[in-house]
């Protein structure tokens, strides 16, 4: 056994890596404490509780902060319309900061010098727990056994792992494990399953006061009004119809792309309907500005900092943006896609009478004349040096 | 009869607005020019001349700009990825300054002092008719009677239009026309049609190089590769599965929010192939940039400025960033929706190699240890005077 | 006399403009109530309102705004260091809204329909003081004379204004006012005294908490504290070094290019301290998405759009952004110009022993070397990408 | 001595650090190469071959790139109007990128595998060469010494150094240099000359003909066209006056704020003629889509970034943005100052007819009315709703 190094407060996940990483910080001398948040992903806490006992952890805390996910991570990535490089929703992003937030707390708490992750060394998430830790408790030290020789060079590849959880009694998956073991979560599900061939169609009513507050099934009238349970729910009837797969290639922050495959199911409902009473409530000026910010949010969060000044900043900002965005969404998921059927708010500023063509209402078409005409004289003076540039071109 | 007030060239669609209108103008003194551009919309042109030519027009120009449209107005819309407010894709924007280039062009040769448009003043469509002839023109003189008050009150509804129509002879579509009556074009269809309740998935490959080349369905080896019949055929294939359509509340550049019902199934499929294929082979951070850019070119298509020195200029800065997006997208349309399956291309940043978790290859995972330690510096620094901040204001 | 119109409150400077338009609107029928901010501006202000009463004017507001002026307007300026196309500090543009919050407060009390201004028809103020009105109160008319064919035939040059002015006894100054007559204010002065030839230097630590709140002249001891003396003092001082004069041509709203010259002696060392101590407290990162917020903002407030709801947003994201900017700059005027002679600050993100070069402090050299190495894959993918292509393209 | 490690190319300056190094390296084993580029500092670079050979340098190269410098690196930045943080003129991150050419140049040539610099591990200048380095050879590898334990833990201080030079035989300075000893180049000189009292006025019409062209005094008749005499004269010139001098705090890539105090004389004289030749010819939009780019552009090339994809697409998006920029500036030096007296131009957009107040020209003032009008509809129904949302919240 090593020298004592003191304690570490390890992102336990129940899987083989993260155990077989709590075995081996054991091994370097460290205490480890287990911490397990549950952040939705489908999974037998007190078995992972007791696996991680049995392996060794000193203690392990299992926290659920899934209403905590859905309240301060997700709906202000809503409000922001989020969408990293035009397509991806986040859903593993913003699930680390979250984590890590958890893991600040316990080692506060327990005194522990050290945070351990299961994050690879070529990836985004290492990055997005370690900012994290470092921006909430920047005297914490981080360990990331995937980026130390003598953790990688001994574990080149699966099978040597797996060696190595036989050998400690960590129960090896029958089932290899994916590489995106660790990635699931309310917001990033893996259903995988098939599109339904003869579905309802789902309509529903969805009420967004700044963030989502109910969604009705019409069908049934079912109703979520809890931001937790109103996700879960959305979750469940649009993973049915197969809402939200993609398969993207993406610019991870370390500089290499890499290819990913999400299912962010209510994710993508939420972002259609948020997106759609945002253009029917906000001023379209302020809209603009907004979905500059948005674009903003969504890289720093992509790229791991969303406990920065800066992140906190947009989120003030987008937030503030959100006061008017009210109403009532209704939807369909049909077939793998969600479809907008209508809205409604009492701070629309969609006025029917003024867009009418036939009313002319307080409008005076020949104000358009003008609008028109003063737009134009750039454009025509532009043309009139171009055309004597090329005339003197010509000559 | 009014004093000869000269020759008009009218964008004449077929329809009873401008076919009221071209009667109107001759009332007025005018002698009017239908020009007739064939983008790609459901006519019988043939049928739209003899109808211009009884209804009193000088001449009428029917002119097939269908190829210019896709190869000079889509094309560049569907490298900048143009979505305009996140959602539309800029069907009618783009018709417009191509149908005023051919007006354009007529009024020159034909020597006219005048372009009428039967668009109406509250929309968006007048602004692009106009600031398009302006700045391809800058003498023309633009006669828009639905913002004139001699016209607009004489026609304050579609009754008195009718009535007009039937004294002049002009054929009353039996089915009233709705508003939309002058949009559709290849981008911008009005297929309507319900999604097949059970279709067959259609797997293409698409192949773009800096634009779409050629389309393969691999179900029964049906190959497009010119500009005009690639685009033809993914709007039957993808209108057929009812791909692209979308109902949602816009604002206009003259300052009000309207409702769109939009389809567009061929622009949804290359919106989402192009996407694929560049984020494949286009360096990230310029790709941020070339972002940046095609969001400004959307608002400047929607707003009507195409043919301006800032949209050309941009046009060339995106055109420039397209170099190295070539490759093949395989895709499937089904239910509504497009899939994106895979991508491959000879200029494919994707580093299979380096991002691999098995394989270290030139990585170094130490370096990500500096690279977020230094990252993680500034979030330090930040903190750290926080935490005093906060101290004193306790004390 | 014309038929009773009602009444207009009219933006009147005492000069020969608007005491020429104030008889005319009486003789159109209107009552006019004559509104004089005082901004600033070198104006005898009684005289003034003898004048408006001896030509007529029912009722005659002389309201002292410049403290409002400074707080409301110059202070939100300061904390965007706004800056239009680079170089102009808005100090005209900034003054009309205030103007026009308080010809909208006079026109709501006295029950007006009508506001009217001065300003003429190609210019950027006549822009500003009806957006603002309109956005203050929708239903408010403008009379713009200048815009009116009735007026502007009427008075085609200065010669038929001069003479309309003699004609109804009103006083024509000796000079002929230059056309920028109304524009002086407290931002923007008039005073073109020469640059002293052997000025003294004048070093003065000047500070601010969020917005500029106390400054003392070393060589003096003098000290200002309140918002609007100290910018008077500010402006003294530095006006008589000539700072802050600029000649530059800029691009009005309207769409067509002019040529300015400024003299904006507080408002260039404000400028100057204002981005010292902000570079000093704020984070990179939130300093630079403030800085593209900034950029719209001044956009925003030149062409007007300071009443409204995206100019709003702006100045709440960026005053949220000014938390920290607190401290205290040393800075000399001399001969033209502004020297930032050093700065200190209780939020000072400057560490002085994390940059020394003889400290390593927590610095970790090493790091560095990962952070570049990181930064540098993407570079080297590009280039070994770029290297197979152009082999292939040579072979 | 240690086992030889192949050859390395040093960025050598002559002065006391990198002579240091030249000789440590050797001491490592390296078979070293020096490489100087004469960038514009003073430095007697025959002294310095002598030196390097002395140390044991096994060649020296010393390569004149100045005018390179100036028409490849300052050129461009002049046509950004690069400016990093409203403030820095990028001096000497433009030196950077230059340099590292140079010496991947001679690396590729010798066959080094090695390149070697003397920056230190906290700065901006070891990113910038290392980040050039690789992206322009992937394949190199760099030495960085101060980030070398076994180099900054045996000199942790001046004195070391200055020992280990009198040990080695390396002329020491009598004076101990700054810590800037580095960084003078043609940019970004260090006269640190007294404004003078009594200067005259230097009044230079300046030619730019995309870049600066021609500059004439026209007190003494003095012409310079070439690229690097009109460089070295404006520095001349200007340097005498003190003008472009600051005192800035600046943020780092590495993420630390730093102090720095700049001379930039030449640069700040081309960076206000050329902003004020692009303000009077290029399109006001065209203008604000490139302004986006220049901030971009100023962020990377102070980051380090000029050789890389992102950085060379924004240099050619801006270049093609400089066609119209073409005309003379007319300006004065005066005691630290630049005055712009005037400017002239055959691209001039700046229409004196339209903008005259005296004339209409083809403007009709009745269309602004318009203009105004349709741009206030948005501001009025934003109002329309506030109210009643206020009165509701009032009930």
């Amino acid at each position: 056994m090593a020298q004592p190094k003191g304690t570490v407060v390890l992102a336990y996940s129940g899987g083989l890596d993260t155990s077989c990483i709590l075995v081996w910080l054991k091994e370097q001398g460290y205490d480890v404490i287990a911490y397990l948040a549950n952040i939705g992903q489908k999974e037998d806490f007190e078995a992972a509780r007791k696996k991680a006992l049995a392996l060794g952890a000193k203690k392990v805390y299992i926290e659920d902060v899934s209403r905590e996910f859905v309240e301060s991570f997700i709906w202000p990535a809503v409000q922001a319309n989020a969408l990293y490089e035009d397509r991806y929703l986040l859903g593993t992003a913003l699930a680390r900061p979250c984590i890590a937030r958890g893991l600040v707390g316990i080692a506060q708490q327990e005194r522990a010098a050290y945070i351990a992750h299961g994050a690879t060394g070529k990836g985004n998430d290492q990055v997005r727990f370690e900012l994290s830790c470092y921006a909430l408790c920047p005297k914490i030290k981080v360990v990331a056994p995937w980026r130390l020789p003598e953790f990688y060079q001994r574990f080149p590849g699966r099978r040597e792992l797996m060696d190595y959880a036989k050998k400690h009694g960590i129960p090896v998956p029958v089932t290899p494990q994916t590489p995106w073991s660790m990635d699931e979560n309310l917001m990033h599900i893996r259903s995988g399953a098939p599109v339904p061939s003869n579905p309802h169609v789902q309509s529903s009513p969805l009420h967004i006061h700044c963030v989502p507050v109910k969604v009705t099934n019409t069908g049934d009238g079912a109703t979520r009004s809890s931001a937790l349970e109103l996700f879960v729910y959305l979750n469940d009837i649009a993973g049915k119809h197969g809402v939200g797969r993609i398969d993207i290639v993406e610019n991870r922050f370390v500089g290499m792309k890499s290819r990913g495959i999400y299912e962010t199911p209510a994710g993508t409902i939420l972002y259609h309907a948020h997106l759609d009473i945002e253009a029917f409530t906000m001023d379209r000026e302020v809209r603009k500005i907004k979905q500059g910010l948005s674009l903003k949010f969504s890289e720093l969060v992509y790229n791991g900092f969303w406990h920065s000044p800066e992140c906190e900043f947009l989120r003030e900002c987008i937030g503030r943006s959100q006061e008017p965005v009210v109403g009532t969404v209704r939807l369909s998921v049909f077939k793998g896609h969600v479809y907008i059927l209508g809205r409604e708010s009492p701070r629309s500023l969609y006025n029917e009478e003024l867009v009418s063509m036939n009313v002319q209402g307080d409008y005076e078409p020949a104000d358009a004349t003008g609008f028109i005409n003063i737009n134009s004289l750039r454009l025509k003076e532009y043309h009139r040096l171009q055309s004597k540039v090329t005339v003197k071109q010509d000559e």
